[in-house]
């Protein structure tokens, strides 16, 4: 599994996946699942995989061989719209499983998904989330954040602290502590974290940040998470009995 | 979808369900799932159910129909301890999935899965969780929490908080918080909650409590660990930033 996470905000987007790839479980390696796409000054385009890594590695690599061709429709430093940078990821996807899923079939599911975000110059910091069928849905003000993989133990602390008016920081802040909750329920999801912060209108993926799970920045997050939820639980009073 | 969860703990039991049965998102009912047995001064036992709504309450009529039958092998009241009325409990849903799956196949999953937990004078009190093939496994100290149906939202709460040496009121609250986690993030689930808190030894299931959404203690539970939650947020150190 993995579980990568886009949390748009009114200041920028935040983007963070695990490093985790497993096929059972004793084989285990670390990969990295966050592309960055940033060689034009007029865009910052991040691409998020989860699902099968041959289907994610095929589609990731198409992308980047569009960006050397001559093709337009192909090269997502000529689309016009994060909309049409999704469309072509999407496309890319549908290619590689009209090309693969029957041969994978017996051997497992080849199907994948994404998370595509970024902003390109004349319109505002967009996210979207391809389906395994290559159609996708884009995040809004009301819906903050789209997840990706192993979405569920990390999704309550977002459903509940996570705002669009929230910091960029903040929402980092809270995004650790989502992998976290995933990390201690799920053993197919694994640090290192990698985490990008992009300000809207900066064109600039600058600020990626690699946790690592003894990062001491993240441990001491852990442990003042982990004590201070303790010693709320502990002032809040307990449910009536019957009678 | 359903949520139930059992927690073991050294002073007793803490079990809950919530109360949607649903098929597809228009066909909503409010039902019960716990259901308990203590007719008898030696034993109290409860059966928490998910799954089929078919398949659960044909179960559960089976257990009642077997009380008030002559056949030891059939009547959880008769059984020696609660390993064999577990095996009981299972032994009924391997005769209704043999009965039902194959007709309902076409319409959908016949399949269900239970709670089983109780004490039976000459034991301590235990907890079950039965498959929906119809085997089971035992909660222990080291894992003092079982849930079945819609368990993941839920499930960070209790991972960082709950002990076997939790009190039972303090349990309950956190069983409640829980809840709430999988309220807020899964349609399915929905109040009311009907929660036992069983003190070991005390063959007795009368504190049985109903929480409705709008139940006063609930609600302020709910405002104060959500402030108190965004309040913790506030005092933590946001992540480093690269360079």
């Amino acid at each position: 599994m993995t579980y990568c996470l886009g949390i748009i905000l009114e200041s920028g987007l935040l983007l963070a996946s695990d490093s985790r790839s497993n096929a059972g479980v004793d084989q285990i390696n670390l990969v990295r699942k966050l592309d960055i796409f940033d060689q034009a000054p007029d865009r910052t385009i991040a691409v998020l995989s989860a699902g099968n890594l041959a289907t994610t590695q095929a589609v990731v690599a198409m992308v980047r061989q569009g960006i050397r061709g001559a093709t337009k429709k192909r090269d997502v430093y000529q689309a016009p719209t994060m909309f049409a940078v999704t469309q072509m990821v999407g496309g890319f996807l549908r290619e590689v499983i009209g090309r693969d899923s029957e041969h994978v079939k017996a051997y497992g599911d080849a199907s994948a998904s994404f998370l595509v975000a970024g902003q390109i110059r004349g319109e505002r910091h967009r996210l979207f989330e391809i389906y395994a069928a290559g159609n996708f849905i884009e995040a809004s003000e009301r819906a903050p954040f789209q997840q990706i993989g192993e979405t569920k133990y990390g999704k309550p602390i977002l459903d509940r602290a996570l705002k669009s008016n929230t910091s960029l920081d903040v929402s980092a802040l809270l995004a650790l502590i989502s992998f976290d909750a995933t990390i201690r329920s799920n053993l197919s999801v694994e640090a290192p974290i990698d985490m990008l912060r992009y300000e809207a209108d900066s064109f600039s993926a600058g600020n990626v940040v690699t946790f690592e799970r003894d990062d001491p920045y993240w441990s001491e997050l852990r442990a003042r998470y982990s004590d201070g939820l303790m010693a709320l639980i502990a002032t809040l009073p307990v449910p009536p009995r019957a009678g």
